[in-house]
């Protein structure tokens, strides 16, 4: 899956994951008022506004983009209508030949890792059969509890070719508390790094990992030695847009090739029709705005990869 | 609800937790066979098998214990289906007025937390409505991003008087690859459980926080100091039976009131009835063997830890 990634970006020449994180204040009074119309002030309700609005999204994007990352949390907080929207928007995303992330950051230990696995990227044995559940491409993987709860993803990695992104740095204002305590001179997070590059080297693709790294883009100066440190590494870099990261800060992400990183962005995408900029367009056609959003922040980081690439080779 | 959970420890004297967390191999063949006739070998007919099972166990158990603790990953391997199973659990655990610690491991920043926090302990804002969406009394929650992603399940927790358990000190072989990695002389989990401290004086009970941490049995040499760290933090001990810990090891997880701590099994319970121990009640009666377990680790541990307190009053 992480060839298929890489290609679906050089393709798009788009190195940018849009998040679908759909909170309700997102989404235009017109898809709220219809869903609740159907299912009242319910958790269905506000299920299929979630879901309807997606759709909109989707269909406005993909021949943009290679991937899409859905943020589970907010499909969960609706519960198990929550995530029927959430099941669907990952099987619509595929069907229009998107890589799905999933952004579950699950991790746990043994069993229940491979339980995670297993129903996110693989399929779960029920009698004689092996069925899949969520079915996403990849997934977020949370390192706190060490190789145990890392290997059973990279099993079911190896048998689907599927792939993980494993929280190194994130991108919020605490992710310091623990992530950059020194050990031994190194932070933390460098630590976790090196071991996302040995569990890396256990599936490797044709030139990356199918184990990637999650490393925040409002942290640019740590990313330099991490980049060195993990060349066959992908990054997932949240951050961009409304967390502060603009193209500029993000050169560094990326290796020589051009490849080694996907940049995300959800609110400055999907709720792009609430910013001033984008005002124009109006409710009604919130996801042409969205559009426009991520022509804009392909330019953005493109420009900027491209540029910073250039002045290497010269 | 630390309160309600240690007067239902008092009530029963059973500083214990059941973890339902279900694999098919540990339903007995009947039930399978009857799901499976109804739905098919599916992911319907696996959730159904899991739920019945479930309900069979938490009949047989509810009066002896105070809690119970099912593991999420083993319903979400199964999707959609298996979190119906997970609600309908959870449900009927409230029902039977058995606290429900939800062994979801989430955590993540800001509103992403903030919406995991309301989707498994508060409720979430629907137009005019707030409803409760999973509605477990307690979650087990992930530090690795630091303050930003514990802080809103603080604020749902003072809301709603519910609590969370913070992983510590996990109980498997690799949790010290990083957990253990030493800080300024101190290991990390050392460095979380002090952060556990001032996150818990926000919300506290009337003797415990409402923030309490997983510690895992099978590292009793790191407890006394631990112990006297986090006087009032309830520890939430996995790691008993089948990971290997037994009642005598598990003494210094509490403090000299005989409170502070609550041991999960989970497979040593739900599976009884295919150890040899319990093999006379057979498949048909695998309840009955998860209730004769139950009582046997109550007596074990309540056993130990009584002795150890009288031996300190002496």
């Amino acid at each position: 899956m992480i060839n298929t990634l890489v290609e679906k970006i050089q393709k798009t020449n788009a190195p940018i994951v849009v998040g679908l994180d759909p909170m309700l204040k997102y989404i235009p009074e017109q898809i709220r008022t219809a869903a609740f119309a159907e299912y009242g002030e319910t958790l269905k309700g506000a299920a299929e506004a979630v879901w309807q609005f997606n759709k909109g999204i989707v269909d406005a994007v993909a021949d943009l983009i290679p991937a899409v990352k859905p943020q589970i949390a907010m499909y969960e907080q609706f519960g198990v209508e929550g995530l029927i929207a959430y099941q669907k928007t990952v099987d619509y995303c595929k069907e229009k030949g998107l890589v799905v992330i999933g952004d579950v950051k699950r991790g746990d230990i043994g069993s229940t890792s491979e339980a995670y696995a297993v129903g996110h990227l693989g399929k779960v044995q029920v009698g004689e059969n092996r069925i899949p559940a969520f079915g996403e491409d990849f997934a977020t993987v949370n390192p706190y509890l060490g190789s145990d709860g890392v290997k059973p993803f990279l099993k079911v990695c190896k048998e689907e070719k599927k792939g993980i992104f494993v929280l190194v740095k994130t991108s919020n204002p605490s992710s310091g508390e623990f992530q950059d305590r020194l050990i031994d001179g190194k932070p933390l997070y460098e630590w976790v790094g090196e071991k996302v590059v040995e569990w890396g080297e256990e599936v490797m693709g044709d030139s990356y990992s199918y184990v990637g790294a999650v490393f925040g883009a409002t942290y640019p100066e740590m990313v330099p030695v991490m980049r060195k440190l993990m060349p066959k590494t992908y990054f997932l870099v949240p951050g961009y847009g409304a967390q502060g990261a603009k193209g500029a800060d993000l050169v560094d992400f990326f290796n020589p090739d051009g490849l080694g990183a996907i940049v995300n962005s959800s609110r400055g995408i999907i709720a792009a029709w609430k910013q001033e900029k984008y005002a124009q367009f109006g409710p009604q056609c919130y996801a042409d705005a969205s559009r426009q959003a991520v022509k804009d922040m392909i330019e953005d980081i493109s420009g900027a990869v491209n540029a910073a690439m250039t002045g290497k080779r010269a």
